[in-house]
């Protein structure tokens, strides 16, 4: 809740932005027209332009970049974290960012091009350069002038890089330790040497996991030589959970990430297409499953009524598990080498879980149809295909997941191909073998 | 990545624990036998075994806490934020923690009944009540003394809460900037006044979402009188979200958000049983449906293969606007009020993939079963419930939501109700309807 909701923003009180109007007004601006965002760019000192442009979406920012002369928009990225510069960077059209970055200061652009190397979904992807790093040798009092000195231009000083005269990281301080230990004590006394690390590579899902476990607020990133690179700091962690769960719920519902409420219609059909004749190949092969039997279905029209319920239940223990698997997965809680363990267990929950629900349908089968051989069919294909889904919900995903292919986003229509086929098969194929007592 | 990761934590070890080894050591408890557990409770001084405690899972806090005598679970409790001594209170026996609580301080004692009576899922059950707030009136010299003073016994020091004389909450200020701040200079001329806060009742989503929004490291919670109650710092915040993720990702696929790799095969039977049969319930709608139609499948066998192409097909469509409907919810950017504006772009998507998806279908059914008039009834099915599950994808989670019941956990049971229900009517129909050219 902002203190301050009720208050419209416009044009003529832009002037001395704090933090809250900031994000605000940056947040606005995605309903701005061109006119009126070109009017606020020429208002605007740079200093406030550049947090504003810090805190605005993607398309927003590319918008103004585009109003902009080359000669402000370096004045502004002056004024902007190196991470929040390349992120820019990388949407703008190359021939922009090449004309930009070689405009830049030789120190400037040799982290920009660095920074710009990796992939935006990694640790170098979401670090920035601007830390506090001080030398271990230092006394307690130069350590504090050397803070004071450097705070205004970082993200965060709570937290302080001790670094050997290599550059090579050998632990952490606290701001809390450093404020109240005596003025001659040496930095390195109050150093917790013992500290956790990403590299550039690492994904930026296992870096939010390790912050959280750890409680952290950054996380340094070192090479190989374990030299400092940057660091990654808890408000882009949290901007990474936010995205990561934005894309678990829309890859297990088979929507593409790129899909806003905004789309237009175009892009949401070019979007979801895909995933569409995926499944479409899927219902196909159910439906030729049934075609076999035909024969059978003829004699026993009921059975065309009945088999869905077996497919459908299927594939909801299947999702189930499937579930559980994939968010373990995510966690880092589980690969492989536990798919034994958690299919004896999968395959007990399936028989118990097969049996009840089987004994229940096969009752009311029995009624409504008035024949109790449709009852007993309808309860073995239950437990059967119940124990299937839970095998299948457990190994599909693992498996996915060790062929390096994203088991959240591709689990599901593996899964509904085996429970809608095995379904519809050992269903009817029960239903055939029992057929003189059902016509 | 942590440096030391090789390193196997012993009970020898366990002395001058720092953040990062405490962390590892209470992660894995949990796989400690009793008297292993015992035996490092003994071991341990009060200080180190009270971060343990803080850093361990819920089930082996519990544990722990049985094992030791009040005296010393007071000692513990003196060295813990109160945030985390009230999720332990709140989850041991009602008889202990009221023994407990009546054994603490006055000060204390109020604090810990004041935090036990908000829901542990919103910002009064996740605040803590440890935060630096400083009179406005004190100049930048005392203001300094003070933080020194407060520091060690606060979990955050970067931002100062900066106070009225009736602790009513007038702004924050930056530590960075009392840094470099003149001596004498008052803390108010250097405080920003624009802030956000939350309530007490401020569902812990909706905490995250804003801290996520303004990149704050803690947001303060206010009561109606503005007074401060406590913050929220940024690592609650960040398991806030990696606990939302979760239970995102289970809800979705009917999973309830107790069950976890390490629940008994009774447990899961449990958890998921109650979800199961009222898909059933589903099922058996779908199947009635399909029976009301037995005559005509009886005529044409090949519709039984076919039907459930549509059925399928449907219920994607529905997932995939469901999906993206309920992320948009969660990040409280859509309710009932856009429906009209986002039904319509639905209705179009639908009618475009159903036409794409249809003549494909369509033209595959004719070839298969040598018939124009069925890949006809296909693609009219088609159209018709990829139009009706975009429709319901988004109208049935708003409704929900403004129902006040949980939209991930609930759409998509109603959803496959409406696709599999009207998807079998609808094909079935058309097929009554063109009977004689089918035969």
């Amino acid at each position: 809740m902002d203190n301050n909701e009720n208050q419209e923003l416009n044009l003529e009180t832009v002037e001395n932005l704090d933090d809250v109007t900031t994000v605000d007004l940056a947040l606005q601006l995605s309903d701005y027209d061109d006119e009126s965002l070109q009017k606020l760019c020429q208002k605007l000192g740079d200093e406030e332009l550049a947090r504003i442009l810090e805190e605005s979406e993607l398309k927003t920012q590319l918008r103004i970049i585009e109003f902009l002369n080359n000669k402000r928009i370096l004045k502004l990225f002056s004024y902007m974290s190196k991470d929040d510069i390349v992120d820019i960077l990388g949407e703008t059209n190359v021939g922009k960012a090449k004309e930009l970055i070689n405009l830049m200061k030789e120190g400037d652009k040799k982290i920009i091009k660095q920074l710009l190397g990796y992939r935006d979904d990694c640790a170098g992807g979401i670090m920035t350069t601007e830390y506090i790093a001080i030398n271990s040798n230092l006394i307690i009092r130069d350590t504090i002038k050397k803070i004071k000195e450097i705070a205004p231009k970082t993200e965060l000083i709570d937290t302080i890089f001790v670094v050997n005269r290599n550059k090579e990281l050998i632990g952490t301080a606290e701001l809390r330790d450093i404020l109240v230990a005596p003025e001659e004590q040496k930095l390195q006394e109050i150093t917790n040497e013992h500290f956790v690390y990403v590299e550039p590579e690492t994904d930026q899902e296992e870096v939010a996991l390790i912050a959280s476990k750890y409680d952290l607020t950054a996380i340094p990133v070192l090479n190989k030589k374990k030299a400092m690179l940057g660091i990654i700091t808890i408000d882009d962690i949290v901007d990474v959970l936010v995205e990561e769960q934005t894309e678990d719920v829309l890859k297990m519902g088979g929507v593409a990430k790129e899909e806003t409420l905004d789309s237009t219609i175009w892009e949401s059909v070019k979007l979801r297409l895909p995933w569409l004749f995926i499944n479409l190949l899927t219902a196909f092969l159910a439906s030729m499953t049934v075609k076999s039997f035909e024969n059978t279905i003829a004699q026993v029209v009921a059975l065309s009524s009945i088999m869905s319920i077996v497919t459908g239940m299927g594939g909801n223990t299947g999702t189930q598990t499937v579930s559980i698997i994939i968010r373990n997965i995510a966690m880092g809680k589980v690969d492989l080498k536990d798919a034994f363990y958690l299919i004896k267990k999968q395959i007990l929950v399936g028989m118990i879980n097969g049996a009840v629900i089987g004994v229940v349908t096969g009752i009311i089968i029995s009624i409504i149809y008035g024949n109790i051989y449709l009852g007993i069919i309808i309860f073995g294909a239950m437990v059967a295909n119940l124990v299937i889904s839970g095998i299948c919900g457990t190994l599909i995903p693992l498996i996915l997941r060790k062929l390096k292919i994203d088991p959240a986003l591709s689990s599901s229509i593996f899964l509904t191909t085996v429970t809608d086929v095995l379904g519809f098969f050992i269903f009817l194929s029960l239903a055939n073998l029992f057929l003189p007592y059902l016509i």
